[in-house]
């Protein structure tokens, strides 16, 4: 039982919440015990194809659970897709069409099977029984729960109090994810913290609907970006696309801080809780400086979707290009009071290049970096801040825009 | 002009609420310039095929505007009673299957033409466009509306306020009425006052889906039934069903109170505003006593669902039967401290039976009135208030329950 027990010690690693621990850990004796498998959900919209190592936290946590019996039910949500999330914050999301959809889905398998493992999934698309559920399959399964339970969901709860519309149609989406699983009969439902109230409404339904058994749940926390203080997302432009270079992806990452590093490590790394506080011991004692535990990482974050041999080619052309740059002491300073700047008036204004489309033309040939990383989208914007400035090899001048 | 007039001060009469009174009356100017039809919606579930004179109401001002020009759309909620009402107040009301659902339309259609005019009435299943509405449909019409303003309806705030579970379900239930107003591009909708968020909601989506016209709305308000207090319900038992005999109409409706009868005029009688002023005025000046008045509606009522003879034949029965009888002045006066008291227990206890069985038997023997009315049902129950009761011819006795 010594190896269950460690099994179960990996699989809480960085989790934020289980629900029915007990019942997971019976799935995974019964695996080794009788060789009998065991379903996890993950629901994805298949609205935005760009994952983000924010989506690998849960992804790195169904392949741990591929590994002791699991089998993934990939679920592509096609039909909550096609039908538009009206909430507020989403407003302007536009429906899909059948052919975006299946493109998108497409773009997922592709995406998602650079950490689990293809043999071990099962991907599966709820417009296969949402659709059958008809009219009055959708109004008894909205009989089951009720208004004010609903309410009670933290950001609903907000919502009301701020009077911020609520479309009838939101209420039926947790209703929807819950029946999903229903449907799929999983043993285990995985998702972010966020996904919470939903989550449980596929405890819920289970029960309403007598199919025998409760999903147990685990819910992984939020992964924080790049700057360190919000969720990693694709709006908020803090966040490493699992599609990056090896380059981008090596380099993104050693730009983070120690702190978050550890989080990092929690969340993305394959290392087991003891190696991991046994680095940060090694680290606490001066034993390991962080930039060296922080190139491990990026390293082993970087060979998951480019391999090992392409990952060191990374961190190669990293110290190549970084190592022995040292800025200069003597660099001319500017200031600009503005909300925001873009970076080819900031190159002018700071007599780094003669005129705009000098400027663009430096971008285009990658000699233009600020802080010491390469400006790739000449429309960038430089907001409030203090800022390093960089054409070619030499040339530096120092903004402050405030 | 001034004929319409008329016409429209005949429509307002006994009417609680008119929602664009205007568009009502353009539309009977078009039937009477150009021969141009309008159509007016009326939704029933078929759960309960009793109609009764409460029901009467909405279909007495739907003859009138058939005689403007309107033809009704007589909506048999098909769809709906399939589904079943979750609402808490008829939890236990059990899903309708397809032929009970076939048998009470087949009722209902054969007790609405005793008022309504078949010629110029459709009579449609909401079945027919919400079976297709789909799962997708369905969410698409909750996400046209919001939570805050389904929660301002009277009944739902209370309900959310006490605590009383409003099923998700519920708030589909105005918008599937207001959809079925969209799916048949009516002119007017007519229902109780009870409906008025509900019809209200057949305007939002008229504007919602873009059907290029809003419904007008006339609220009718609920009939207060014999008791003088209650609204007519048939659980209550105040009530007249329209498939009684002529006799208990006729008796019935001769037993409600002179300011009872007022309201049922306006409400229930053909008789124009202008008339039904007159007789007021001849009751108050002595002209007229009450009594004839109250029999004069009485053999309107009874003529409209038996016809004219059969309801004069009802009057000179009730005439023979309690004309001629008058009450001794020296009854024997009991009284009893209960909020109610069982019928067979009152005549037990007033003496006029020596036991239950007995007073069993008279009830079942047709001998037993009380006020002079006949008991048929043994579980009758006295609330408090002073009764006659009466065994046989002869023997009489008065009871106070206080």
């Amino acid at each position: 039982m010594n190896n269950i027990d460690s099994i179960m010690q990996e699989i809480k690693k960085g989790v934020a919440e289980i629900i029915d621990f007990s019942r997971i850990e019976s799935l995974i004796k019964n695996y080794y015990e009788n060789g009998k498998n065991f379903y996890i959900k993950a629901g994805f919209d298949p609205t935005a194809p760009d994952l983000h190592l924010g989506h690998t936290v849960v992804l790195n946590k169904m392949r741990l659970l591929q590994k002791h019996g699991g089998i993934v039910q990939f679920l592509i949500g096609d039909f909550t897709a096609k039908i538009g999330d009206p909430s507020g914050k989403s407003a302007t999301r536009k429906v899909l069409d059948d052919d975006t959809i299946a493109k998108n889905a497409k773009t997922y398998k592709e995406q998602v099977f650079k950490i689990l493992d293809e043999s071990k999934t099962e991907v599966m698309f709820n417009s296969a029984w949402l659709s059958k559920l008809g009219a009055d399959g959708l109004i008894a399964l909205a009989s089951t729960f009720n208004v004010a339970r609903m309410l009670e969901r933290d950001d609903f709860t907000k919502r009301y109090k701020n009077e911020t519309p609520i479309a009838i149609s939101e209420f039926l989406y947790p209703l929807l994810q819950g029946y999903d699983s229903v449907a799929m009969k999983c043993d285990i439902e995985m998702g972010g913290t966020d996904q919470k109230f939903n989550l449980l409404m596929g405890r819920t339904l289970g029960r309403t609907y007598g199919i025998g058994k409760e999903q147990a749940i685990i819910m992984m926390p939020l992964l924080v970006g790049l700057d360190g203080v919000n969720k990693m997302s694709k709006s908020l432009g803090n966040y490493i696309g699992v599609t990056e270079s090896a380059n981008d992806i090596f380099a993104k990452t050693l730009s983070i801080s120690d702190d978050l590093m550890w989080v990092w490590y929690e969340l993305l790394s394959d290392k087991s809780s003891d190696d991991i506080l046994n680095l940060k011991a090694d680290v606490s004692s001066a034993k390991l400086h962080p930039k060296k535990v922080k190139e491990n990482l990026a390293l082993e974050i970087t060979s998951r979707f480019h391999g090992i041999s392409e990952a060191g080619a990374a961190k190669d052309e990293f110290d190549r290009v970084h190592s022995k740059k040292e800025l200069p002491s003597d660099m001319p300073e500017f200031e600009i009071v503005k909300d925001e700047i873009w970076i080819v008036e900031a190159l002018s204004n700071c007599a780094l290049c003669s005129s705009n489309a000098e400027a663009r033309r430096h971008i285009k040939a990658n000699a233009v970096s600020v802080n010491q990383q390469k400006v790739i989208d000449e429309q960038l914007k430089l907001a409030k801040g203090e800022y390093i400035l960089q054409v070619g090899k030499k040339t530096y001048a120092k903004l402050k825009v405030k």
